[in-house]
């Protein structure tokens, strides 16, 4: 079969044909129908420090995707052939404190899909059963493929209730983007969505954000008069950036929350007498309940939830460089890859 | 000015002439501009048992209202002139454990307005500033007039996270429509309304239910294939019929949770077992939290929430006798009356 | 090996030599150190009509046990030889809605050990890895043994906050003795016990209850005193008893909370509206949380949680039918039999 | 009266004699019995920069008082003369976002006793009757004093469950001395504190934490040795210390919690990713819920809760200065002044 492997330690992908894996026990084959472009691929790609640390090629890397059961290794029981699935891409241990008391997402021995074993940029993917999600036939790949990074913005997002809550989501990058769709869906009063992208802005108007504002000059007054004064009652830090990070905690109300999902790079000055004074509940947001944000995601699309605006670009898995190209370049959303 | 006035002890209401009330300390006059009808007057109208043992004659009913302040008392500070506002028809002691503990709403001394004090049938009424509620003028009074019992079913919906989850609402009554409508704009996956009257299940396909199911033969068959056998995350109990209390329970998943709101009239054949094998959590739901329930009400009308349906007749305030003969009959949703 | 076996479909067990199990893949061998009587294994020594329909002779019984591992099956990794274990009796699915959202003590497909599987009344048990507890070695087999029915406890206690608040726990059999216990030790302020039998409420007493008051004539007094007329903030129904189920109702705080254990026989007379007007929330309790609970329970051990009281009788195995004739003249706590 | 009067804007405190105050409509004129020093009236006394900006002479300080109702003003209610009564601190506007949802503790407006108006470092201070709290006469005044900074603690430790889990508190000043005692009480399973002092450490020891450790060299080992590795369920932050800040959030478990209450000297090198990766949740603390923390309080005392070790030393008010030293020379737990 075709796959995207990170062949050797440098920067770059490379197009290569491999065997199709076998299902041992317990393990499943999913026939690709769409995979998508994520932060992580992107370091990967561009091999980044990070990267290099974390990575041994050779690899198929890729985490997000979806398609269809086509063979099933021995004892499998919960899914059958043709069945149409996605995966959560964290194959947690089941035995850690974290695994036992519903914590899975912050396992303490997790595996990452397209790290630590091949991933999803590939005509077939082999999983184990237990990560596998049964998909509604009446949601298309392009979409089905984000149901992962769209579980991390339904976690930041329902972590608290935002049903008739005022909200500011700060990043519009896609996991923002997303979130913003689902404040939208589950009810949210105001959304007032930042980032300092005009093309990402535009995104956030289109899944149907309130006011979409620039961010840096003029940003404070406009929150300011778009919430008359009284900050919000959450908000969504998607973007890791530490003026949006400032942002956050200064516009949460008094005995609001913030739930911190953007990855800073290292260490900053930060106050912790702003959480203190205030009175509010931060969260840390990493990955998505197992399997808990999975079934949300499904009511959400049952609900409504529209996600199609994110999704810019679909392109064959061969022109995966033009896709990490639109990326480095910041105009795009999503990027999705058709095997 | 002109009042509906319980004047004696009998069936019926008075159209009175009565004069003006007078601000006292921390008190308002507010001009009404719509007020409705409630199950609660309907009672008192009809002078049943709990009527006679309740109400003192005489007494101008009415709690659900809004209108313009017109007049301020010695020490009113939170609202001014003008000021369009509705108000909790609760008037909690503020000492109680109950109030100091952030369960006004089960205040162990409160009053009611239209009750215990005059109310809201009339063309002027005289309120506490601390219940008034400053409501958006974008919504119309014949909307603003039903916060109070818009918030019963906010409060009975989103007691618990609702958001992408499956809902059976038992019982279409107003209350029952409203909540239907919140549950709608809070993004619920799957919306099942279950009543006996057909006027009354057209009404909420209107608020936006996914289906609308007679009571009866046949409605067990139904909800199992909807909820394809699984049941529902989210039961909200809003008729207190006993047969539809057993949907309650038998509906429930395993885990999920029963909002109870109608009032059966005395004890049933209840079977406590249903829930504890089941895991269940079931909430009491009576009022509305003082003020959380009608800053989250405010905030879903800012979502999109759609009540209007629900509205199905506005009559001048001398043509009650029509509206209290509609509620006897059950050929309507919630009546305004305009003074 | 000595077993205690249901060998026909009648009263009764027989002490049998039986072979000791073999452990398959993912399965474990345990010496049982101690195992304990449960009401459950009363109705099927008994054979009441519950067991005639339930359990499927010849089938060892038994569910509270612990004991050390002697034999390991194929790729077991979380135990090793020697290990010191306790073990969750409900053997859930681990696919089920339930269990994939931190709900599997209801899963819907779970099966029990000593009834659906051989159990613990044996001088071996075999239980597949992922059931096990470990246990501290400063934990007594004739305590370590409790740590289910104590499971079920701590899940009906700690189900909601109850540090500093007072509590009223209807019904004083072992695992009712068991939540004061717990209650005690999570710095409850204020613990009534009921009961009808003089027995029982003098082990209450030895667990640490503030009151132990006798149910049925004077005890409504009793606990209006004690209360100061107020009621109490959590009600622990442990009994199933439809008047300790009246009182539960009736003595819970408006806004307080009823934790339901004890089974009651059968539907009863009940006035939903005593849900509706206290505004109370109400907890169905089945098992335990896995094992969100057990860890609790650990935690409880180290924090000086004192169940010592609870166990009145130890016995060698052999002598089982004492202990039941023990539990049917309601004249014990628990009761651990020594293999 | 005699009263220690911030008189005029430079360090120290005067003794002086001035007139007893008055009791208006809604205020009651309380016999202080005794009242404590805190570390915001050390600021005061020392007029540091922040003291110089927020206190204008001449003021009587404190806030943390116990004692008698000896006189009532116009339509009081809600308490008598003789009560045994301690005060909140916060006088909250009620009409604000957060007091009208259950926050009043971060009320936009509030104001504080000995700050914003005369306080309790007298022999009568003026209090609105809504800020009382009914004591019990079995607590004696040098503890009953200590209620509201007790209160800081409950808030901190009780904020989420604490029974059966491990916690680590940073910062043994008598903050922490009482979430220390307040975690013993509620059932806590493991307590570790830290400290920089030998003295506090002690007095650690003395409320019940099961190890008192010296932070800096050999702290880190010291931890991972008694957590197995496993860091802690619960970190309380008391000391507001950049180390120890530090230590909070490397030593909390995946998906653990951490309550802040020890307030920086500004802003701090902050990694935002260590609450984002762990999948935490962090806790703003400042005051107490009012008034849930008080009744949780008195719950407490009613379970044993002992904090008799943390009053190191109690004083007649004349010799204030005395206790200033103390606290200027770490050497004291609580000092309490009796008028």
């Amino acid at each position: 079969m075709r796959a995207l492997v990170k062949s050797k330690p440098s920067p770059g992908l490379e197009l290569q044909n491999v065997p199709v894996p076998q299902a041992g026990p317990g393990e499943v084959i999913v026939r690709i129908a769409a995979t998508s472009l994520c932060g992580t691929d992107n370091h990967i790609y561009r091999w980044d420090e990070w990267a290099q640390g974390r990575v041994h090629p050779p690899r198929i890397i890729g985490h997000e995707m979806c398609g269809h059961v086509v063979d099933l290794g021995p004892g499998v029981t919960s899914v059958k052939m043709g069945d149409y699935v996605a995966a959560e891409s964290h194959l947690t241990c089941g035995i850690c404190f974290q695994c036992r008391t519903g914590n899975a997402h912050v396992c303490k021995n997790y595996r990452i899909l397209g790290i630590d074993l091949d991933g999803s940029y590939a005509e077939h993917v082999r999983l184990p059963e237990r990560v596998l999600w049964k998909t509604s036939p009446e949601i298309p790949p392009e979409l089905a493929c984000l149901q992962e990074p769209l579980g991390n913005a339904v976690h930041a997002a329902l972590v608290e209730e935002i049903t008739g809550q005022s909200v500011l989501i700060t990043g519009c990058g896609p996991t923002g983007l997303f979130a913003a769709a689902v404040a939208r869906t589950a009810g949210a009063g105001l959304i007032i969505a930042t980032d300092v992208s005009d093309y990402r802005l535009a995104l956030a108007k289109r899944v149907g954000v309130d006011a979409a504002v620039k961010a840096g000059a003029g940003e404070a007054e406009t929150i300011e008069r778009l919430t008359d004064g009284q900050g919000v009652d959450v908000v969504l830090e998607m973007s890791g950036n530490p003026a949006a990070i400032q942002s956050a905690f200064r516009w949460v109300k008094n005995g609001g929350r913030v739930s911190l999902f953007g990855i800073a790079e290292g260490p900053l000055s930060f106050d912790m007498n702003e959480i203190i004074f205030k009175g509010i509940r931060v969260f840390g947001i990493t990955g998505r309940k197992l399997f808990k944000t999975w079934y949300r995601l499904a009511g959400l699309f049952r609900a409504g939830l529209n996600i199609t605006p994110v999704v810019t670009h679909t392109l064959p898995m061969e022109r995966f460089a033009e896709g990490f190209d639109l990326i480095a370049k910041g105009q795009c959303g999503k990027i999705v890859l058709l095997p």
